[in-house]
């Protein structure tokens, strides 16, 4: 719990000034002057007091222990301060100096120097190089922003403290009430998913907003995310999600910024609602303040304007949600209360010349009707429109219910003390129907979030005895140095992992090559076995589609003579003789590393569809079965699967399987980063691996 | 020309009152006390005068000509007054009186009443069923909305009147300008294109926005907007572009909304700027209040923060905005007077402590440097952030260049002020860099949109003598009326306009079957010939592949016994001995037809491509060669065509050669309404289509 850096009983600001220029002023100022009712004690060696209270030279001679201690001093200065707010018995630390990692080379090492003192001390550190830290509860803004934004029950980390200026001034002006602030700044200890976890016990806070250019530990903010996400919404912006924004993130900060896909598969993993802007970052938290989650995804739209209403329409449709028309009673209940040119399907059109008494009337029965989910109330204001009494309406009829019913005010003047009265009763009011509509889809989105069962990692049942054979592969490699793992030791990885390959056996004589094959049982291929032959195809040691025990003879005469002709002093070990594979749907397999989130599992068709298409799948590993199924259905030509053109649907239960035994590799040996199974033939049943490849390394 | 509608000398209200809740009353008083200059008579027999006027007893007893009379009399006397109206010599009608198409049954019969009186005697009708017109140059407030807009260089049409008002309402609180705007209403007679082309004309209008829910003669609307979009921005949303958005505007006013796909197709080629919101309507309208052309898609992106800064940047780099840094001496120039940790690529991050000078010295060198096509100014309000002069900075460099120079203030109050100093100076200011940068893209688009040389329509030479026959066979499948065309008459259709088929000829015995054969080149297909066969594999009809002489004289024999054996009573033509395709790549050309904007002609690699992936493109016919190749590269799948692992490139030009040869076939006979050539095969070299069939009828 990180209590000691929101409700301190008793703060130092080191580094407090008398310069009201300085931001050592201006943060003690904050403190002093804004409310907050715990001691406040400047420390700065060259004064005797600052703002009328008595100053003290060092953290040390302060007259009691403290909390929090505020540093607002040159960075060189900062590793003897920590040392002395150890020894005063300080919990927590918000550096807000600047010139650490973020200007390079001396700034790295100063940085590393503090992280080690406050683990050694085990204190918790705030920055540096960051805003500071607002809690609007107990009125303490401990940054150098001017004022506290409005009092509420949103929680906001931000990676950028100049963003969370502006926004703090937006806040103000907008009357957007804010619980806890937290600037992360470098996170060289505190980071997001510290805040996350702390937002997520926090009982002062209902929704949890974040800006984010990277994670610092993507496997413990997955885990903590998870959790939280089921409880409350947390709504982040992830920036740097491109190339050029990624290298505007890594100038500015210095931070690495993962791949977006990644991203994106990370943030569904943990029921992270991701949006894209600042402005939706706050049209969305708009919609949670309702507190409300809607029971499934049909929603009735009313409005007085047909227009907007078809532009709420076309919003929900491309977004998946059902206007579905209210039941034939209810529908039978309203008729005669309304003109006989309103529209009573969905959006329900009142018309023009509506007033609060029939927006009361449709309102009354949707709240009643048992095929509407959600309530979306539009208002233009025509001349006969009582603007205010409709809203008045909407808040009475909102307390009624269970239902979210939320507000489209479109207008200026007009509707302006209407929209007072919505969202002093939290009732959220857009002034735009498409944002309105994709606003409550993300309220639809958390209600899946928070219904989804907890789940659960399948275990793949693997032999201990295989499990000690995959090990010691692995380990003789890495001692070897080898880290690209060709065709024959990744193939005996992965069939000690439950994966098909085709038959095969060595043969040194043609009887044998026949003997072999009637085994395996026809058509085979054969192909040379020798180390010195990389291309096996062009010194004739190749041949396909052989049918029975004479053409199995022949071949293995014609190789062997062909390759002594080629390449007289190679060192054939025999012939492999191959089960050849027919028919079947080509598909890739593999799994790649992301450095913030581990491993992902890759699912694709073969061929073309990735060359060309760039047709894939990932998720973040562990894998859910749910997960392994959504990577084969999600692709595009996932319909190929089912059987196109009157052929039977190929086996999709093979590929979740293997799916999950990729997930299980990766999880049992970490040092395994990437595999490519290229191609994997799935048939009508079962499954076989031609082609395989991993790459292991240190993590 | 309009201008009796928008700019008439004298208007009558026919149907004024005295009654404060009339919106004949509102209309009237509406003109008379908001400031319109020229004379307004009230018509109502039953009143001596009205708010002080002299009233009449009809229009026709008025003492001059006038120009424009407004109707709000119930729609049943409508016809009546618009005959009063015509022997008065009004030149332009504004019906407001609602009543008409929108309630269905007897106001569809009086809508076509009204229509062919205004057509008889030559007088422009807007309506009925709508707001009115507003003119805020003159002053003219022709509806019932209560206030005029301020005034402005934008106007504005629309198809729904509820949300005029609104947005008028919306433009009065934001200091937002029209300059005209109409209410759509029923499109009787005036529709969507003819206020496209007048505003297009309007020397007092600058940008044109359009809300529309279909459009009424999509071939004018095309060649309207083709022209005013290459002289002014013309931004519109088209509303009920889902299916659900379609039967809400359906229910709402009868209108058939179009298919989608038509419409961006239609807007697209019309250079169009289309919209999805109204929130982006106006803040696309912003970007264009600049009056100014980016030369090139690089932008610059100046910010004091770095967040907001890399949020711009992944929006530029998803909307395909550069971002390249200034030239070397650029950089050089402003260095040493930037701090050592600014960011001087692009982004340039001036850093949290930047006043106005340091934004002054980039912006001076920006407008100078050669890789900068347009400017974003990003301001986050910091402690030391002299807001207003970096506002009064922007606006002066932005005097001083032809660059698009555009801000993005993030904030309240402590930008508040700033931002009316940008804003009246035209200088565009958002609050959110994902919005600055997305609106900024049109921008870019409408410069293309500009700089496009006039589209050619490439004539495809097709021999009067091969017209003369494709007009026969359609007028003999027209007079048998045939609609659905089989593949015979398809083929000779397609034929005479240049598409090749697989070589064929007709056989009766098994020794004309093999001359064929040889003069057709091997191998061959064999096919049964007879009218009553419509499954031919079935009965044994069909072989393929024939190699040889004797392989085909075989297979004939074969043919005539099985099909003798399975269907004895069938008549039998002979054998149709076919030239076999080998190779190439199979894709589908086709037509298709929209009842708003015509034919339009489709592209897609054929197969599970089209089936599976639903991988096609549009374009609205006639094509220009341009077209025909962004069809053939704007597939997911286009690289297949270049030819993937080691295969030689597939024959645009020959794929480019067909559809241009379709568009020319559908302009030259629109009676075809649908075409289908499925499989069509592209070679290396040329093409063969293998089945195509037709749809004709009546247009």
């Amino acid at each position: 719990m990180l209590d000691f850096i929101f409700k301190p009983n008793s703060i130092a600001v080191i580094g407090a000034s008398e310069d009201e220029k300085k931001i050592g002023h201006v943060v003690f100022r904050n403190l002093v002057k804004q409310g907050f009712e715990g001691k406040v004690y400047p420390v700065n060696p060259k004064r005797e007091e600052i703002l009328g209270i008595k100053c003290y030279p060092s953290v040390k001679d302060l007259p009691e222990k403290i909390d929090l201690a505020i540093i607002v001093i040159p960075a060189k200065g900062v590793p003897s301060v920590i040392k002395d707010c150890a020894s005063a018995g300080v919990k927590g630390l918000i550096v807000i100096t600047a010139g650490f990692r973020e200007i390079g080379g001396e700034g790295i090492k100063l940085e590393q120097e503090i992280v080690e003192l406050v683990k050694k001390y085990g204190i918790r550190m705030v920055g540096p190089n960051c805003l500071g830290v607002i809690n609007t509860i107990n009125k303490m803004n401990a940054t150098f922003a001017s004022e506290l934004p409005p009092c509420g029950r949103v929680s906001f980390f931000s990676q950028s403290g100049a963003l969370g200026v502006a926004l703090i001034d937006w806040a103000i002006e907008n009357n957007f009430g804010f619980g806890k602030f937290v600037s992360l700044g470098n996170k060289a200890d505190l980071n997001e998913t510290d805040f996350l976890e702390y937002f997520g016990e926090d009982p002062e806070t209902d929704i949890i907003l974040g800006y984010i250019e990277d994670i610092k530990d993507g496997k413990r903010f997955l885990e903590v995310a998870k959790k939280v996400s089921k409880i409350k919404p947390v709504i982040i912006i992830k920036a740097g999600t491109t190339e050029a924004g990624a290298k505007a993130a890594s100038s500015h900060t210095g931070a690495f910024a993962g791949f977006d896909r990644a991203f994106s598969e990370a943030f569904k993993k943990a029921g992270i609602i991701r949006v894209n802007s600042i402005k939706e970052l706050f049209e969305t938290a708009e919609i949670f303040k309702l507190n409300k989650i809607p029971k499934g995804d049909r929603l009735l739209v009313i409005t007085n304007a047909g227009g907007p209403g078809i532009i709420a329409a076309d919003t929900a449709d491309k977004l998946g949600i059902k206007l579905d028309p209210m039941s034939e009673e209810s529908i039978e209940a309203i008729i005669d209360k309304l003109p006989p040119t309103a529209s009573l399907y969905n959006p329900i059109d009142i018309i023009g010349d509506a007033t609060s008494e029939r927006y009361k009337v449709v309102l009354e029965q949707a709240i009643k009707d048992r095929y509407v989910d959600g309530i979306c109330v539009i208002l233009t204001p025509q001349a006969v429109t009582d603007v205010e009494n409709v809203a008045t309406e909407i808040v009475r009829i909102s307390q009624n219910t269970e239902k979210p019913v939320f507000a489209c005010f479109i207008g200026g003047k007009k509707v302006s003390s209407a929209i007072k009265i919505l969202k002093s009763q939290q009732i959220p009011c857009y002034s735009d129907p498409s944002v309105a509509i994709s606003s409550y889809k993300k309220l639809i989105d958390f209600s899946i979030i928070k219904n989804k069962k907890e789940p659960e990692i399948p275990k793949i049942e693997i032999s201990l005895e295989n499990k000690e054979k995959v090990r010691l592969i692995l380990e003789i490699l890495e001692n070897a140095g080898v880290s690209s793992v060709g065709e024959e030791n990744a193939t005996e990885i992965l069939s000690l992992y439950g994966f098909n390959f085709p038959k095969k056996a060595l043969a040194k004589t043609p009887e044998e090559a026949v003997e072999i094959a009637e085994k395996i049982g026809y058509p085979v291929v054969l192909k040379v076995s020798s180390p010195n032959i990389l291309h096996k195809t062009d010194v004739g040691g190749v041949k396909l589609n052989l049918k029975n025990a004479e053409e199995v003879y022949n071949a293995f005469v014609d190789i062997t003579i062909n390759v002594k002709r080629f390449m007289p002093n190679a060192y054939i070990k025999g012939v492999m003789v191959y089960e050849m594979i027919t028919g079947g749907k080509e598909v890739i397999l593999g799994v790649s590393y992301d450095t913030t989130f581990g491993h992902m599992l890759m699912f694709g068709l073969g061929g073309i569809y990735v060359e060309v298409l760039k047709d894939v799948s990932f998720r973040i590993a562990p894998l859910t079965k749910e997960e392994a199924y959504e990577m084969v259905e999600e692709i595009k030509g996932a319909k190929i699967l089912e059987g196109v053109r009157g052929e039977p649907p190929y086996d999709k239960e093979n590929i979740v399987d293997k799916i999950l035994r990729l997930s299980q590799l990766v999880t049992d040996f970490p040092i395994i980063k990437e595999i490519d199974i290229n191609p994997y033939v799935v048939k009508h049943q079962g499954g076989v691996a031609l082609d395989a490849r991993m790459i292991i390394g240190k993590l």
